[in-house]
């Protein structure tokens, strides 16, 4: 269960909160960093984040028990080349990707023999906030994290895995990569595509300044999430396409029986299709 | 500028808090309310909101020199005709809809040789809370006020109405009840109509149950929007529509810009599409 070496690629808010937690959870003797950014290395130094770092890959994850990969999605597949020569045979490898079936797979093809002990996992712990600087112990204290092992992950593997994500204080659920790219689409990736794309109708409108100076209120609470990070979007976007494209197309047939109620001026049914919405998002969300 | 009688069609969240407002700044005499709902004017009554009551407008409306009408878009026709007969010839009427055009049409008509005297006007001061309970002085505190005159009104008629407005804390402004719609429509239907939507493409999931447990965080500040009011929802699509079929097919048009971008796996125009909405979002909403 001790962790002598814990291994953190990418040392930004996620990788750097969990190092934080397992160290204040006393299961951790040392913390290396790696990534490419050496200032923000050297801030998670400063802040006892990480005992030491290196920007070499293979180096970084020497003789590490755990290894965790923080780093954008597109990413991932020359990192986990990287590490394999180096990997010591007992290593857990886990990553932290927004899309799980593309990690699965780029961790299938890179990984090799050491596969069988990769746990892909998805910690819905998002915050606006990026780098060493903003990561925080408690970060993932009830939150979920979703482990998607597939049949060739070792259970032992597994099971330490999830152990570990159990002492930063969050919740584990599993379930298929397959399972959790599609609902993920619907409830995160959906919603950051069409916070994105009402912002960019606004702004193709002829009185832009003038829309945006009253786009507060609900506008912004609704819009807030089209301030994310773009290249993560952009990442997210190219790696989950069969899901985000199947959850669009869901979308605008539902927009469109909005859209053909007020068309044939057919108020039973708006009123119906709005009373639905705000029923279940009541119920479920609140 | 005194109004000895003040009467508030409608003692909501907005027509009670325009009369406390008017209150505290010592410009009333009296207030009368009127409504359907006569435990929601008992309310009123108790709070001390307003000073009396009746159920029906001819009589509410008599003598009174300023005439708050704050229903649903879709009742004010007849509540404007149901005035006409008992408006003092001084009286100025006003409203608070959300949708200006088809309210200045329902005034034309119905209020006839009065409808000079009628200001159209919108306070974008939305909140999820309703009922004279809600109200509160401070409501209308640095928040927009559009009046939208027409070639029609008495120019004196928009003045005190306007300097009433200034007297809650508000912020006026003027422009036309067609620009007021069209940029309503983007800003705030819109983003209405699409939260609804989401919420009923989520419901539609086969695993409905389990997509609405990962529907936190930032789907519940994208969603809030969508447990407002149905009805006040069903009453402004169809008093909008011309604007929101608009603005619902201008959304589609850039939704196809970005959705075509990860079909085609064009990295460089979706990195340009989510990176032109965030820069926006954050000169603009902040």
């Amino acid at each position: 269960m001790f962790i002598s070496k814990l291994t953190i690629i990418g040392v930004g808010l996620i990788g750097g909160s969990f190092a934080r937690a397992l160290r204040h959870a006393g299961l951790v003797g040392k913390v290396t960093g790696c990534g490419r950014d050496v200032a923000n290395l050297e801030t998670a130094l400063a802040l006892g984040i990480i005992d030491d770092y290196s920007v070499d890959v293979a180096e970084a994850v020497r003789d590490a028990d755990l290894v965790v990969v923080a780093v954008p999605l597109m990413a991932m597949g020359k990192i986990f080349a990287a590490m394999r020569p180096a990997l010591a045979p007992h290593a857990l490898i886990t990553d932290v990707g927004s899309v799980k079936a593309c990690v699965i797979e780029a961790a299938r093809e890179n990984l090799a023999e050491h596969f069988p002990r990769f746990v892909a996992g998805h910690p819905i712990a998002g915050a606006e906030k990026t780098g060493a600087a903003a990561s925080f112990t408690e970060l993932f204290h009830q939150r979920r994290i979703v482990l998607t092992p597939t049949a060739e992950t070792d259970k032992q593997a597994l099971h330490q895995v999830s152990e570990y994500w159990l002492k930063t204080g969050a919740n584990v659920i599993e379930m298929s990569a397959e399972q959790h790219d599609l609902i993920l689409a619907a409830t995160s990736h959906l919603p950051h595509v069409l916070a994105f794309t009402v912002v960019n109708t606004l702004a193709g409108m002829q009185t832009e300044e003038d829309v945006f100076q009253f786009a507060a209120g609900g506008f912004r609470d609704f819009s807030r999430i089209a301030s994310s990070d773009p290249q993560m979007w952009h990442d997210i976007c190219l790696s989950n396409p069969q899901a985000i494209l199947s959850i669009i197309e869901s979308f605008e047939q539902h927009l469109h029986q909005l859209r053909d109620a007020v068309i044939q001026k057919d108020s039973h049914r708006l009123l119906a299709l709005l009373r639905h919405a705000k029923t279940l998002r009541d119920k479920f969300v609140g």
